[in-house]
């Protein structure tokens, strides 16, 4: 996606060989024009799926996940983040290790609002290891749904997360794919 | 606010005579149609008001606040509720206690994305004893913003917020005000 990929490489900060700041359009600033061309980009890619509806993890998934559920018309749901385990009956529940904050945290969603007869897209804005992906589909798993995609803002193709799910017979839409990070030198894209 | 209102009759829960949970459409799942309708509302109340950014807390503050903003025309930046690691120095900080959860968060602004010359409108989902709001609040200081207005989704009317935010001179526009909760009850709301 063209316009993602011009607003990685203006602002994008490269602050070590694995990390990658975008906190000007998307994970503290949000650019609500570029939102909407996400959302309609995911929903573009996604519409023939027979999505029921969209997933995401709070907090920087919500604004790319909202406009792609507007377009797809369907409602979305954020997984909540927790520190510890909560028992309840109708909660699904996962745990999710971040490399990143080098934190564990459980993820929660109601049992109120993914059931069987859902048909999930799975939004997030990165996918490096994989972690919170796998965290949301045990959710999909536990809550009976099924599956219809995932979709990436920004997915890091040096890291395993978007090969392993790819080979697993998912299909990952991610918008921009960044295959080297450098700090100092130019972000090296993946050409779609 | 009539489709807001309706929304919360319908869906709404009254847990107790201080807790509504609007779970099915603001707080975990989101209903996307009826975001775009609210920040249209508030795009439309603040649209004279020379906003240059709108800043809430994540993460129930974020959709409403993405949709007034992509109608205002300007960027949003959501405060977070701990430091990232991404996050660097220049931050503005403020303690926030929340009386539904009986925690203190500390939430984060980036000194990058909100400045002096900024004229701030702040976004929440719900207005109550208005600690979140003066977190809010008191970063704008930090930043030597000045502050166009707030806008809220839900307002809890029966709490002290949003009376000592319009005593103190703060224009404040909530989209619905609950005047009264009792479980078993309709919801008592204000006529605005």
């Amino acid at each position: 996606m063209e316009a993602l990929r011009k607003k990685i490489e203006q602002e994008g900060e490269v602050l070590s060989e694995t990390v990658l700041k975008v906190d000007s359009f998307l994970n503290h600033q949000i650019d609500p024009k570029l939102m909407v061309e996400i959302g309609n980009e995911f929903a573009r890619r996604f519409k023939d799926e027979g999505i029921t509806k969209v997933v995401t993890i709070e907090s920087s998934g919500i604004a790319p996940a909202v406009m792609t559920a507007l377009k797809l018309n369907v409602p979305v749901v954020f997984a909540r983040k927790r520190k510890s385990l909560t028992l309840s009956d109708d909660l699904y529940e996962a745990e999710v290790y971040s490399f990143t904050k080098k934190v564990s945290n459980h993820i929660v969603v109601s049992g109120n609002f993914v059931t069987k007869d859902d048909h999930v897209l799975l939004i997030d804005d990165f996918l490096a290891n994989g972690q919170a992906m796998k965290g949301l589909m045990t959710i999909v798993q536990q809550a009976g749904a099924s599956l219809g995609g995932i979709g990436i803002v920004i997915e890091k193709g040096f890291q395993r997360g978007g090969a392993d799910l790819r080979e697993q017979g998912y299909r990952v839409e991610s918008l921009a794919i960044v295959d080297r990070l450098s700090p100092g030198e130019p972000i090296e894209f993946r050409n779609q």
